[in-house]
């Protein structure tokens, strides 16, 4: 596979054509934004790490029925996935409350409901990515109700499966963040983007750390010795190959 | 009915207990507010006609078998109505995109979308109402799912039974913010609150003229003129007894 330009140069990662228009290499930068890009540094190694992990999580979400566009990892800060086109819809799904949804609704950090929430965003950095609904994704004409139905099934199921992984290796998903699109080979719509600790919170369940980007929200350092930490355990259960 | 002490002093309505414990008597107040209360005002005869429209609407939605909690009109500024415990939702249905919502997402003031939008708030003046869905509403304890789902429902009946009622004259229903409540005697959860152009956006079918709230949110004067037109409308359609 020959990587050729860069088609799209976002905050944290980069993407590549290859000689398969259906295929891209994403690169995973040491950049890291929060709050909608206004907070910004860079970590050295954090690239790497985030790919790695991230490729371990869409290969073992793979092997649990849940198609994404991972295909595999070709470096460290590098991976070939199928080439998408993105459909501009944040799925979040919650476990615990949260981050900007605790302030929102005035609840405890970390409150646990009985139920599982799945959060809906309009991906669009200049309206702030704003809270939507089924009904608001299909009006914008981002989906079809058929097509919101099925995300929003993938992203339970990958939920639990990610859940149950991440608990083997005594960790809690607290919330995850997905991304779907239309792959642009059969337009078949698959889990797209990362799932690492740039994109989701992961708690340590015995003593409460925080093991993902919240370390660089909330100024708690160690951002790479935690991602380090993440890849470690996952290891131990997700073989590479 | 005998009128007993204020037990809700609300912005644009009081609340008065009656010496049935299942019965309230609301007064509708000369009181506009918008902004979540940050713009204020008094409208000589505002309250009279909400009360009316709402009366009226009222009235008609029960015919159309939608259960509420208005009994009967009992004077020019005040109904009768059951009592009830409040949901902290505002469900707000839209057949057209318009105020804060267009803001949020970018689109036209009065973008029409195939499909119905039904949007819901936690119904919380210190968290600026915020935007949210089933699973939240569930998650904080508000409602179960099939209660939500009743609402939802309920609401999108009321919606429709709107739209026609407001055609016959003329006027185009743009959106309306419904609230339900818990029965105090039989825990029905049935719509209350009022419905009137202080929850609804209304438009004239063939100007496209502002005869609600917005007329006071966006400094178009006229505010109480236009209530009056749209109750003058309506009460050739909707009998008042």
């Amino acid at each position: 596979m020959t990587k050729k330009e860069v088609f799209f140069n976002g905050n944290e990662k980069q993407f590549f054509a290859t000689d398969d228009p259906n295929k891209v290499i994403i690169r995973y930068k040491d950049v890291t934004v929060a709050f909608n890009n206004v907070k910004r540094a860079r970590f050295e190694g954090k690239g790497a790490l985030a790919n790695k992990i991230s490729a371990l999580l869409l290969k073992y979400l793979r092997g649990q029925g849940i198609a994404n566009h991972f295909i595999e990892r070709t470096d460290e800060t590098e991976q070939l996935c199928r080439r998408i086109e993105i459909i501009p819809i944040e799925v979040i799904v919650r476990n615990r409350v949260a981050g900007s949804l605790a302030a929102r609704l005035g609840t405890a950090e970390g409150f646990k409901p009985a139920n599982l929430i799945v959060e809906l965003r309009y991906n669009e950095d200049v309206l702030d990515d704003p809270f939507i609904n089924r009904d608001i994704a299909v009006a914008l004409g981002l989906v079809t109700y058929d097509e919101i139905d099925h995300i929003i099934s993938e992203a339970k199921k990958a939920n639990a499966a990610l859940c149950e992984v991440f608990h083997r290796v005594g960790i809690e998903l607290v919330d995850v963040k997905l991304e779907f699109g239309r792959a642009t080979d059969n337009g078949e719509i698959i889990l797209s983007d990362e799932v690492s600790p740039d994109t989701a919170r992961l708690w340590d369940e015995q003593t409460g750390e925080r093991l993902d980007k919240d370390r660089f929200r909330l100024d708690l350092s160690d951002v790479v010795a935690s991602y380090r930490n993440v890849y470690e355990r996952l290891s131990t259960v997700i073989s590479e190959n």
